[in-house]
């Protein structure tokens, strides 16, 4: 059962061989759209429930806006009310401001080949985001530097498999806090082309980010136009920050993308349920997607979620439990019903400390509740270990693998009639096999997803060479993906100007390191 | 974002204190049905397509029985078509005959905690089959022997997670080919109560092993209610050899569980397609199940499937590909529709040589292909390794770990006003945890499933423990569970007579080791 017929070997060598000297690998495109229907988890009645869950949050407890008097101007004079810092919102009302936001929007790149759109059938797939550390199987785990960040920009610009350059893919802690975003906004306009996001962490650092982008694109283009995110990551429970606010309220007068990000630990910053943690979800999402329609009517956002479980008994976080997996998959589904496109929580995330058998069975889980449930843009689809803290450069590879994996089965496949391959039936017969049918030589290869990293081959062969471990063996394909990088051309006065910004705000303030 | 607030992580151990003075953990019983809704791939245009297809197969192409003269009059006697060795069928015969079969029932338990059904929203799950070697992580890999055979019966039986004993859970080598089912079905009637599989290598030993059973359920009870299966693998393409038909005849007859497996590398055993592995595991399926019906009208039958990728350019067989996760799922709704429990392939399968990142993410994500799609008998969920070369003693407790998350998966969620915890609300506000609130005192201890192998803690205690990954924490659990396994009670008389049928039957033959 665990291997072929020795029989078959030579007759497949034969076509191999024969198929090599007629044609070359073609360029690999990753799909950018599903074709196979989302799983729906929940119906309807069950879906309503928890809407309405929301709404009660909304009515009875309300979130509180600290320190934006802006927004709360904004929100009392759209209906809310407004009690000191606390807003609640009559039930139906945040759904209703967030209408005005797109069901579907594009992303845009400087190369219209990598330009992605959000919502629909649309899955965007996105490196890990926010690690302070880094590691390898030589150099072990440490800070994570701008040159590592650096290198996540060219590792993400060089797979098919990863659609939008993300954002802090590490924290470039080298790097003086209040001048970190410059590096990086530089990094994702210069070493890459796909979409990124951008600065969030105060109102000055947001504008630095979307100005950038300006110098690339042209400010008349972003008027009408999104080329970048920003996460605006909600204070669970109920809270928005006012550094969280006014970089949400940059973004939104910026027509820029919003992303709304909820972060519940279930059972920390909400109640332990699965349902708790999607209606509460939903209502601190629709809040935060309201804010940024007051702000710029028609916005683009995105409703995005980070949810999580712990064990409650020892306090250790956990990824990809069972409970996560179901509040994800809850998560799209009310995503789709409030019209707008759906981060859901999942990706790739594990607790575990090494890219071992747990990273990969709670990240493999995590990501097929995400993406089978339809969600349009997947964080941490790559590289991310030890519950967030650690950005790994050989997970980042074996997740690469998966997200491919991935994306070729939401194509499904066809009930046509050369899928069938009655010719290979007629050539064959009972018993016989069908390596070698004309059938088999139209497609085989291009018939299977391919994994990138190096066979590990027979049991014997592997000893020989030591045993390595699939992580192990991925550390050849990041060094390669490195050192075969090619930045993208980019016209020299828009890369002068942007130096010339980084330079001039960097020099126009003190090192913070806080 | 990796770790929790420090400020909550003294509530936690508060709670944690008063729920252990107050509660005992309560036994684990797994669920054995699914409260959540299979995922449907295909829709009915693509089914009906693929059933097509499959009479395509059967009335073109055909099934041979080599050297079985009884099956194949009774195939020409129901009105098949039999010229020589080869049966063909008019299209819809083969499903006409396959109606009689019963879309539910249940295996006995001589234990009725153990008592299992097949069919409608229940679920069952086995461990692997079928492998020559094993391996832990001290001895290494080796040759299967008796003892380790006894030792997965013992740890199957031992866990919550895994329904049903398997049959040839690895190849006791060390017992001579011919007798080695003998020894087999005494350690699953003995050393366990789950329901087993029985031999099937030849005729004698399908009848050893029904009389066998015999001895514990008496003939009288077998005679209405099955206590076993047969595992009937197909000579794909579109061969029965006697040896199973034979042995299909066996089981049938005595009314126990059929199960009849194609198995099929697509590409090599059939066309290299998802729907040509879909379409010709249906069509083969079929006329074993009719073969079965024929036999004994009503007798109980799984429509099974064993089915998987290579790399078609290298020739390595490859597990969990997105391909052979789409065949899964196809075959769970053809299954469906055919009426019949169905076992859609997967399960927790991988080439991996070792129970690595590659292992988990290979047999997590045809995990869920295969749960997700409404399986009702999952083979090779738990230590399958190497393509079934290997039965890990490791890899199997970290497969037990995702069998009780995914059975925890699909027992869904409550949306009801509990699960929601709005006094949580009122108790906290925004911005506070959520720990000490009475709806988390209420629930903490069983709200989130568990996983049963030791914590890593956090990276720099698990570094100062020397780094162990998953599969090292998982040895220390195998080795209690079995140390903890007690031998279910069994009447003296019984004991006494299943060891002289052994003894009798392996005195009547010469050992044969081929």
């Amino acid at each position: 059962m665990g291997n072929l017929d020795a029989s078959v070997k030579p007759k497949l060598r034969k076509i191999v061989r024969r198929g090599r000297a007629t044609r070359q690998s073609p360029a690999i495109v990753a799909p950018r759209t599903r074709k196979i229907r989302p799983y729906a988890l929940l119906n309807d009645v069950a879906l309503a429930t928890v809407e309405e869950q929301a709404d009660w949050i909304l009515q009875n407890i309300g979130v509180e806006f600290r320190g934006d008097q802006v927004a709360l101007e904004m929100f009392a004079a759209a209906g809310a009310n407004v009690q000191g810092q606390r807003v609640t919102f009559k039930p139906g009302l945040a759904r209703d401001l967030c209408s005005t936001a797109p069901s579907e929007f594009k992303l845009h790149s400087r190369d219209p080949a990598n330009t992605v759109t959000l919502g629909g059938d649309n899955v965007v797939l996105m490196p890990g985001y926010g690690s302070p550390f880094v590691s390898d199987l030589e150099k072990g785990r440490r800070k994570a530097t701008l040159k590592d960040f650096q290198n996540f920009v060219k590792l993400t610009y060089s797979t098919p498999w990863l659609h939008h350059s993300g954002g802090t893919l590490c924290e470039p802690t080298d790097v003086p806090v209040n001048k970190r975003h410059l590096d990086m906004v530089l990094a994702h306009l210069t070493l890459s082309t796909k979409p990124f996001m951008g600065g969030v962490t105060s109102l000055e650092r947001a504008q630095d980010s979307v100005d950038m982008a300006r110098l690339v694109f042209g400010a008349a283009f972003m008027e009408n136009n999104a080329v970048m995110q920003g996460n605006i990551n909600v204070n669970s429970p109920l809270i928005y920050d006012d550094t969280m606010s006014n970089a949400l309220r940059v973004y939104a007068a910026a027509n820029q993308c919003v992303c709304v990000s909820p972060a519940i630990f279930a059972g920390a910053m909400g109640p332990l349920s699965p349902a708790a943690v999607a209606a509460q979800t939903l209502a601190e999402a629709m809040v935060g997607i309201a804010l940024a329609q007051l702000v710029r009517r028609g916005c683009p956002v995105v409703f995005g979620s980070f949810h999580s479980t712990m064990n409650l008994k020892s306090g250790a976080l956990t990824f990809g439990s069972p409970e996560a997996n179901l509040a994800t998959m809850a998560i799209s589904q009310l995503g789709h019903r409030l019209g707008v496109p759906v981060r859901s929580g999942g990706g790739q995330v594990s607790a575990s400390n090494a890219a071992d058998g747990q990273a990969m069975q709670d990240s493999t889980g995590a990501m097929w509740a995400t993406l089978l449930s339809g969600t349009h843009q997947v964080w941490h689809a790559a590289g991310w270990l030890e519950g967030g803290l650690v950005m790994s450069y050989e997970k980042f590879i074996m997740d690469l693998d998966h997200c491919g994996a991935m994306l070729t089965m939401l194509q499904g496949f066809g009930v046509d009639e050369e899928a069938f391959g009655r010719d290979a039936y007629h050539e064959t017969g009972p018993g016989e096999n069908f390596l070698s049918t004309q059938h088999t030589m139209r497609h085989f290869a291009s018939a299977n997803f391919q994994s990138d990293i190096p066979e590990a081959g027979p049991f014997e062969t592997w000893s020989e060479n030591g045993s390595p471990t699939t992580d192990q063996r991925a550390t050849s394909r990041w060094k390669q993906m490195l050192a075969d990088y090619k930045k993208p051309a980019m016209d020299e006065n828009i890369q002068a100007a942007l130096n010339e910004f980084v330079a001039t705000r960097k020099a126009s303030m003190p090192d913070e390191w806080y």
